[in-house]
This record gives structure tokens, sequence and C-alpha cells, in this order.
């Protein structure tokens, strides 16, 4: 295919109608960035009008191209592609309205909002890196189902900042590694960041880092549409993930901020944006698409619809198990092991380290569920993540269901969040509880989207012991339950452990995270018929029948079973207190406030969690006490750092007796 | 210099010294890792008997060579070195100690615990990415002193995590553009990692991943020690920084487990150190060294004696100036201009934005502090950071006092650690508060270690506004909050504002986080002789005199100027209330139970904040009241999103009234 003068017009017709969208929206709602959309739009015409595999009449198409937005602040980009496009979910009063309370176009595209959104981007790098999630989950589906019902590619546009923060190294590196071909990412390579120029603040060489990581590269004028076309094909068919180069100018067109950084993150004003449409005549009026242009734009939107059709049909013969399957339905009774497992566990009275646990549940789980993906971020034999029967994922092989992500915390969690996003794959993945830290950003944006990841957090507290507080997790549990739509899990024993799988399984919105132990808990539940943890917290072991409570112990994870001991050894002292078992506050939370004040009692209240006192106030009340921390851990054996700390029975014994005289 | 076989046998035994020493501490301890001292120790040998610039009578010598153990899991390494050099701080018994409650020889070397010790380590790339601060302090205070004081290396030993971590990637890239030559890492190449080889996870090609970030690189074999002191010897005269991939065999000497990840995290049991004692010919008892070898390290020990006399003598003539710089000592009435300001900011009623308001202190301080180094990461025009004056630290001219850090908050936070660490540097950085999230590590391991960084992280609420929940900060106060030793400020105006920069800056022992508005905030405070934000909270509206306090809003930041409206409101109504303002909860909780009393009152407390309501429960007791954020925030213009998530003084007042019927 060549190119002739009247296609390059067409091109440039339909990128400045993206342009001028772009630049209208952020006038009128006084706020946003058009350095990147204007720079970018030539790009974005040749790859949406051209090569893209949409349909905007099926934004959800399981095989469409996914296409992220890295640079997550040019969102009008995108808008103005949907409306462009003819998808039906987006009107010219919805760009009218970017950025207003209340509107689908937010200020950075939200997952969501509009059907065409593939995930939310705008904290840096985070979007390159769910890419490379998104098109490892493609191979996996195609491994498993065959190319004739997924076989697309996944296209990023990130810019500078994308590559300078760490997550992108990370990110990079393992696309590399497993060959992700068809992985398309384009560089917005302007020069310019927020502070001035790129060079002000960095003197890499992109082209040979990637080099570096196995990347195919390519260097492209990026409002040249026969280089941008070129670069396009030679990229689908490279053998390794591809890079592609695009040197812009920012704000292209605007005729005295285009190449400065005073176009990136706010209005031209009118006066440019006059300007502007004098410079690239432009005699539309705000928001006014010439009918040529826009009929090509929809034209183009139309391209897929036939193979749209083709796929689906291909897709209902493939039958319920693949349609199932790319809905993240779990199938059928995919617990019934577990909950045998469950009952067995109680039998044996098994005493285990609840990361143990976990592992001896995933056993029970993983088998019964096609779409898992595990993995660790190197700490596989610690998390103990993965299982027997459990395949690494290799370049030469997609088809397993473990991932080794190596040393890249980061990376494992918002490549989890892009094979969420993709669908067909249920990921989880383990690291130290105290290296959450690492990822938290992405879990985080996990939050935000609403979507099923599940992190298994081992090492949880300083039961952790020798390694010392480098490893020693304190304030995490608290950090964690403060960050909004995260359910934050840490059982007590084999069966608690058992149930927060359930629940983090079942929990289609919300990432889900399990803190557990490296030290081994005794059993403490014989109950196993409802998942009491759904509750949040329950009493686990109430004062004998007719007695009066005197206190209530509220404890989670490890220092349950103190608890336990505690009022045990009260018992003997005539001191009758319950004990409540908070496996995850945040259920705990949503049960209506008569369970609330039943399980927590009205007397006194003492919590116990060797980790931040910070937030315990909220149950145990005003009167109540805290057991936990003040301050970092230490390096010394586990059991010793509990004494050193005062997290045990004998403190809560002597903290109860202490306030009930 | 050439290489005898006579010199290589001795450098043989010096390095089987430390092996032995290692291996016996981690089997007396039942607990450690031996694989990576043992496939270093020749590297360490040949730096630390002829190049490194220590002196173990003076520890703390401003001018020695920093080490940084970045792969903290070895480190008894460090120990042993220490021991054998003769450190004064470190005794047999503190070796055969190692890893115990209370012991110097913790599981990670831990700042502060010996003397040797030049960084806490554990977490991967931490320590590679502060060493690049430490290489960048070492160059600003020669570049102003002159290198007849200040003139050494930083070294570090990492392993393939810490190149693994995306945080290698941020810190690599900036030593590359700031052309630190006198920073100089060894890369313990063992393709080793605790789930296998590394290349089961990772293909990258790391000499070109440097080069292209314009790095020295040079490859050995890291048990050759002609080769070792060849590397060292071509990497002190480059003019960028240089990494040395040294190919090791992990856990070198042990015969069965050497090259494998079973050497890695546990001790290698009696039998394989009996056969290791054997392979190695080595008979000495545990924790013996043989005499001859012991006084050829003692002797390396003492190489630099003479060397740090002179520079003693050299420092002292500097004079008084040069020493309470390298002490970081803040020159006597360095906030006396700030003072002036904040009277006159009240006089005038001064009413900005947190974030401009701390612009305007920085220009009072600034000029005033020699040490200060500030920074954004790429924000400087957001985060106002970069005030009149300040220059651009850059790889021609390291004498300036601000960093363009790039979009890069990980590695600033890191580099941060590191040039306060190193000492003669008062660090501070900016970037939007949202993003802490991502360089959370590096504030943790600031606040472990106790040292002195100050974080400008503005745009602090929904108050953002239109970028949306991406960009808006819900849970990070909470979750710093939770955070043993980090001072987390969020002042209400100009002398608030002012008042935490002061006692940040004289906080020398906790890493301090101011959180500042985007939006424009009243002037609420009158008096400004007493810091009162130094009580953490205090009363800043108090009820008419003589009436009865009816409740308590307790507020920060934005929230006061809304709880002074809504007293001023409830007053009309013939309802007394007083306001506290609560800038710090952690200097809060440090006060006397009666001085929090009389704050807080005995009455209803309400407590208003625009972030997530936890925690807040301590503070306002089981009767309280807390109007907060529930959820993530949302795209809009930002006084709209307060009233959207009900945050105002008509909330505050409703919510009042109701308590009081």
């Amino acid at each position: 295919m060549t190119f002739f003068k009247k296609d390059d017009d067409k091109l440039r017709n339909m990128a400045n109608a993206i342009r001028f969208l772009c630049v209208d929206m952020i006038e009128k709602s006084k706020s946003g960035h058009p350095g990147m959309p204007l720079g970018m739009a030539d790009v974005a015409t040749v790859l949406f009008s051209k090569y893209i595999k949409l349909c905007p009449k099926a934004p959800r198409w399981f095989d469409r191209d996914r296409f992220v937005l890295s640079a997550g602040h040019g969102s009008t980009l995108l808008y103005s592609l949907f409306y462009l496009m003819g998808y039906k979910d987006i009107t010219l009063e919805d760009l009218q309205n970017f950025r207003q309370l209340g509107s689908k176009t937010a200020g950075h595209p939200e997952y969501g909002h509009l059907g065409g959104i593939d995930i939310t981007t705008g904290p840096l790098g985070q979007g390159l890196a769910s890419a490379v999630g998104m098109a490892l989950a493609e191979r996996i589906i195609a491994g498993k189902f065959g190319s004739d019902v997924c076989d697309h590619y996944t296209y990023v546009m990130n810019g500078d900042g994308c590559l300078m923060e760490g997550i992108s190294e990370e990110a990079i590196s393992l696309a590399g590694h497993w060959k992700l071909n068809k992985l398309i990412v384009f560089w917005d390579n302007n020069n310019i960041t927020i502070d001035g120029t790129v060079d002000s603040a960095s003197s890499t060489d992109q082209i040979k880092r990637f080099k570096a990581h196995g990347w195919n590269t390519i260097s492209i004028n990026g409002h040249n549409y026969a280089e941008i076309d070129k670069a396009i094909r030679q990229a689908q068919k490279s053998s390794r993930p591809t890079l592609i180069a695009c040197k812009t100018t920012i704000g292209w067109g605007a005729p005295t901020k285009a190449g400065t950084c005073k176009c990136h993150g706010s209005p031209l004003g009118s006066e440019e944006v006059a300007a502007m449409r004098k410079n690239l005549k432009w005699k539309s009026a705000p928001f006014e698409i010439p009918s040529e242009i826009l009929q090509a734009w929809r034209d183009a939107g139309r391209r897929n619809k036939k193979e749209y059709y083709d796929w689906d049909m291909r897709a209902k013969n493939k039958g319920r198990e693949f349609l199932d399957y790319i809905t993240n339905e779990l199938p059928k009774n995919w617990d019934a092991e577990l909950n045998a497992f469950k009952q067995q566990a109680v039998k044996e009275g098994l005493k285990v380290a609840t990361r143990k646990a976990s592992e001896l549940c995933l056993e029970k789980i993983v088998p019964h569920i096609p779409q898992i993906v595990g993995g660790s971020a190197d700490l596989a034999a610690s998390n103990l993540t993965k299982v027997k029967g459990m395949q690494n994922i290799t370049a030469e092989n997609y088809c397993g269901n473990n991932i080794a992500y190596g040393i890249r915390e980061h990376a494992m969690g918002a490549i989890m969040n892009g094979m969420a996003l993709h669908g067909g794959v249920i990921p989880y993945g383990g690291t130290f509880f105290v290296f959450s830290d690492y990822l938290r950003p992405a879990i985080r944006l996990g939050a935000l989207m609403g979507i099923r990841t599940i992190y298994v957090l081992t090492h949880d507290s300083i039961g952790v012991g020798e390694d010392g507080p480098t490893h020693q997790p304190v304030e995490h549990l608290a950090s964690f339950r403060s960050m909004p739509n995260v359910l934050m899990f840490r059982p007590c024993d084999v069966v608690e452990t058992a149930e927060a799988w359930q629940l983090a399984l079942e929990s289609e919105d919300s990432p889900s995270l399990l803190a557990l132990t490296r030290q081994a808990l005794p059993m403490l539940r014989t109950h196993t018929k409802e998942n009491l943890s759904a509750r949040g917290g329950y009493i686990i072991s109430d004062v004998k029948k007719g007695k009066k409570r005197r206190a209530t112990i509220i404890a989670t994870g490890s220092e349950v079973s103190l608890a336990v001991e505690a009022q045990s050894k009260l018992r003997k002292e005539g001191i009758e207190v319950a004990v409540v078992s908070m496996p995850c506050t945040e259920l705990f939370d949503r049960q209506d406030s008569l369970y609330q004040e039943e399980v927590l009692g009205s007397c006194l209240r003492v919590a116990v969690e060797a980790g931040a006192k910070f937030g315990w106030e909220k149950y145990v009340g005003s009167n109540g006490k805290i057991i936990g921390m003040d301050s970092f851990g230490a390096s010394g054996p586990g059991e010793e750092l509990f004494k050193f700390f005062r997290i045990t029975a004998d403190e809560i014994i002597d903290t109860i007796k202490e306030s009930l005289t």
C-alpha cells in the first residue's frame, strides 16, 4: 500500500477533527491536558482508522484489540475517538461535560464510565505495565482456546513519564522475556515533561534500553502518515513486542505553545485556539465536525462489524465452557472440594502456618477454576503460591497457570490488573506482606476500578522473626484498611484461610489481600458450614452458657490463638470473656449495627493485633484497650519478639484484669 | 601492579576468613543467607583490603568511602568485614549473637547498630538508589568545599533482585544523567534468585541496559583477584558511573549447594559446612581466624589511618562553617526571617493555597540553610518547590541546590535517604500526595533509620478537582499516620505551614510529610509566637469567654476553615463550639493526657477531614462523629466535590445539631 497526497489530506482532516474536539473540550471545562492529544492525533488516526480491531456496537467484544492510554491525562484523545467512531454511549453532550461531576468523560479515563475504556489510567507507568498483563492474557487464552476466538493486539500510548517510572522497567523486561509480540507501544517522544525538556532530567537512550530487553524498536516521525502506517504493519509482524518511538511535537498545531511544556496541562486559551483554527484552516465551530470527516470516522468505526459477527458465531460454537471462561464465571460447585477439606482439617485439628493453609486451599481450588493464573514475585517457595500441577507460563508455552514474575512486585500488581481487565483470567500473586508497599499503586488502581485481583501476602507480622524490621509489616494492615474497596483478610487458622479464599474469589468487584503467617497456628474453628468470615468478625469462642460476658477480646490472625489462650486462663480465675475473630474489618463494617453490637458486646473490649494499633479505637471504643505495636519490629526469633513487644496471652490477661478492677 | 600466586593465596585466605565467619554466624543462629557472602567474598576482599577508604578508629569519618550492601540479606559479609578490619564496636560475641534480639548484628544491616553501617538495607533496590544519593551528595559537597575535604567513592554490592526492581531503573538513569563517576556498583551476577535461575524470569541484557543509561560497564570473573583488581582501578578512573558485572558462583565453596538457590536463604547445615571446611582446607574451629590472616585484615584496617588524620586536620582548618555543615547543624537564627514572615502574613491576612504558603516559606528558609537540597519529581511548577535563586544540580554543575528528579518518585525518596545519610545535605522533595504511594518504601526506610527527609506533598484531597480519583488522595493521611516515626503534617493556613516547615527541619530523627492544598485557604491563625503545631493539635478558635463548650470540631488542613465557618454559624444559633486544628496527630499523641483532654474537651467531638475516616475514632471517641470519605473521589470542580461528598460547614452544623438533640 502506498500513500498519495489525497489520502494524507483525508488523514490530516480526520486527525484535526480529533485535535479540535480535544481543544474544545478542554477550553469548555477550563481544565485538561491538550499537549498529548494534539501531538499524538496523527498516530491515533492511522491506528484507529486503519488498524485497530474495535466494534463500537460491541464495545466489550472479547476479541477486540485493547487500547491503553497510559498517558491518561490525554483522555480527550480517547473520548474524541469514541465519539467520532460512533460509540453509542458517548454523545456530543458528554464531550461538552468533560471533567464535570457525574459525567462519563472524567479528567482521566475511568474504567466503567464508557464501554470503550479498557482501563483507568493516570498514575504514570501503570497503563504500560497493565498492558503487558493484557497481552499476556491474550496469549494464554489463545493458547487454550485457539486463535479463531482470541487473536488481538494490545496497543499502548505513553509519554516519557511512563518510561521514567520504575514500573516500566519491570514491565518491559517481562514483556521482552515473554516475547509478547502482539504488544505494540507508541512512545510519544516529544522531549517535553511538565518541568521542561526531558533532557534536563534524563540522558537515557530508550531505543537501546528496549533493545536490551529484547524488544523490536522502530523510530518514526509521528506526524508522517506513511511512516506511521509502515511502522504499525512492521510491528504487527514482529516476533517480539514493539516500541514505536514517535518523534512528535507536543501541542502540534498550536501556533505559539506547540513544542513547549506550556501546552501540557492547561487549556490553550481562547486566543491560542483561535490562532490554531486559523493555522490549521479549521472553519468549524467548537464541537462541530464537518460531515465528510465525521462520515470518514464513522466508516472507520464500522470496519470490523463483520469480523465481530463472525467471531461471535465462532465463540458461540465453542460452547458454554468458553463463554463462561471469558466472562470469568466460576464453575458450579468450584469449592466443593475446598469445603470437604475444611471439614477434614477441623477433624484433624490441622496446625499449620496460614501461608501453608493457603497452599493447601489452593491445591483444592486451582484444579477447579480454569481461569486462575497464580504467581509470585520470586517468593513462590515462601508464599507457597505454586501448587502441585501448576505450570509456569513461558514464551514457549503460554498455556500454563503460574507466573514467575521475578523480583518485580509493582509490575506483578499492574499485570494482574491487566489480566483481570482483559477477562478470562483470575489472577493471584504473592510477595511478603511488607513489600505490598512496592505495589501499592497497582492495588489502589485495582480498587478504584473494582476488579478481582487476589494478593497472597505472607510473613505478616513480627512473626517473621530474624529478618528484622525491614521485613516485618507493622502499619500495613491499617494502611490497607484505610483504602477504599479493598478486602484486607487476616485469617486465624486453616478454616478462616479457606473462607478468605472463597470470599476473595467471589468478590468480583474488589481486590482481596490475604495476610498470612510464616509461623504455625493452632486450629481454632470447629464450625465450617457457614462462611463466618463473610461477616468480617464473629464470636469464635463464647463465654460459658449462661455466664455474663465481662470482656471481649477482638483479635485477628495469629493473635486469635493468644486470645483463646487468655480466655481459657481467665476462665480458671472465674472471669468469662468472649473472643471475637475479625478476619476482615471491611466486611464487618457492612453488617448491621445490631449484629456488630452483639458481637462486640457491651463490655470492656480489648483488641489484639501484632500490627499498628492505629484504627482499632473504632471497635474497642473510648474505654477499650489495644494491644499492638507502636514502633517498627526488630531482628530476633519470632516467639521472643512477641514477648518483647508484649503481644502475649499474659498481656491480654493483665490488661483485662487491670481494666476490670 | 601484577598479581603473583602468593598474593592470590593471601587474598583467598582472607576471603575464606570472611566465608567461614559468615557460615559460622548463620549456622549458630540457624537463620540467614550464606549464598551471597560466599559468592562475593573475593570481590569484598580485594575492595576492602586494597581500595576502600575506611578508618575503623573513626567509623563515621565524613570523607570515608561509602559502602552500600544493597543485597542486605548478605549482612554477615558486612559484619565479618567490620570484625576483621578491627572496628571497636563489634566483637566476636556480637558475631555469635547474629540475628538475636537486641544484638547489633541484625538479620539485615541496620543503620545505627554499628558505626560502620552506612545504611539499612534489605528491601531490594533501595540501597542502590540511595547510593546514587550518597554519590550525588559527595559531588555537591566537593563542589562547595573542595576535594581536599570531600573526595570519596560510593561502592554498592547488589544482586539480580536489586536490578529487577523498578526503582533501580529510576536510580541508574539519574546516576548516568548526572555522570556520577565515583559511584561503583558490583553486581553479584550469579544467575540465581530464590525461585530458581534468573533466566526463568528475565532475558534482560544488563550490560546493554546500563550502557543505554550512559554507564561505564566492565564484566569480570568475580573469583579472579587480578580481574577484580583491574576492574576497580579502571572504574575509579572512569568519567561515568561504573557497573562491574561480577560473574560469581552463589555459595562458592559449599561443595553440594554452591551454584543453586538452596544456599540463598537458609543455613548450609552442619554436614555441608564440614564438607566446605574440608573442601577449602580450612582447619580453624568456628569463629576462629588464624592469627596471620587476622593480622592481614587488621593491617588492611589500618591502611587509611594517616589519611584520616590528615583529613581531620584539613577539615578543622576549614573552620566551623564546614564542620557545622557536614554535621547538618542548622545555622543559628535560621528561622528569623521565617518568623517575621509569619507575623507579616497574619497582619495581611494572607489567603493562599498551602502549597503556595510552602513556597513563600521556602523563600525565607532556603537562603538561610546552606545544606538544603530541594527538588521535585517533575512537578516543581505544581509543588512549588523550586524557589527564586535555586539552581538545578547538573553533571556540569553540582553546586546547585535543586534537583530535577524527572518522573521518578521512588528514586527521589531513596536518593533523599542517601543524601541525608551521607550528611551535609538536608533534602526535601515534592510530588502529588497521591503519588506518595510510589515512594512509600523509601519513606518507610527513612522512618526506620530515623533520618531527616522532608516531603512536599501537594494536591492533598478531593480539592484536586477535575483530575479525578486517580489524582485525589483519600487514604494517604491515615496510611502515613499508621507508619511509625513519621510526622504527617496537614497545615490549615500560612502560619501552620511555616510551623510545619520549622518542625520538619528540626526533626532530625524523623521523615516529615507536608500535605498541602492545591486550592487557596483563608488565614485562620493570629497567634504566631509559640509554634502551636508543635503540640500536634490545639484550640485554634475557642468558645466565647465564659460560655460552655457544647462540642469540639477537630479538623485538619483545608477543613479547619470549614470548622471555623460552622462555629461562627452555630454561634448565631446560640451553640458554642470550639475548633481544634490538628496539623499533626503524631505530635498530639506525644502530649500529656491532661493537655489532650483539655484540647479535645469533655463534650461531643466531631472530626472533619477530606480523607478516609479511618483512625479518627481515637480522637472523637465512641460517641463522636466523623465527617470524611468512605470512597474514592471523583472528577469535577473541587468546590463541587466537597459538596458532593458532604464535607461542608453545613454538614458539620447539621451533624452537631443532630447529635446535641
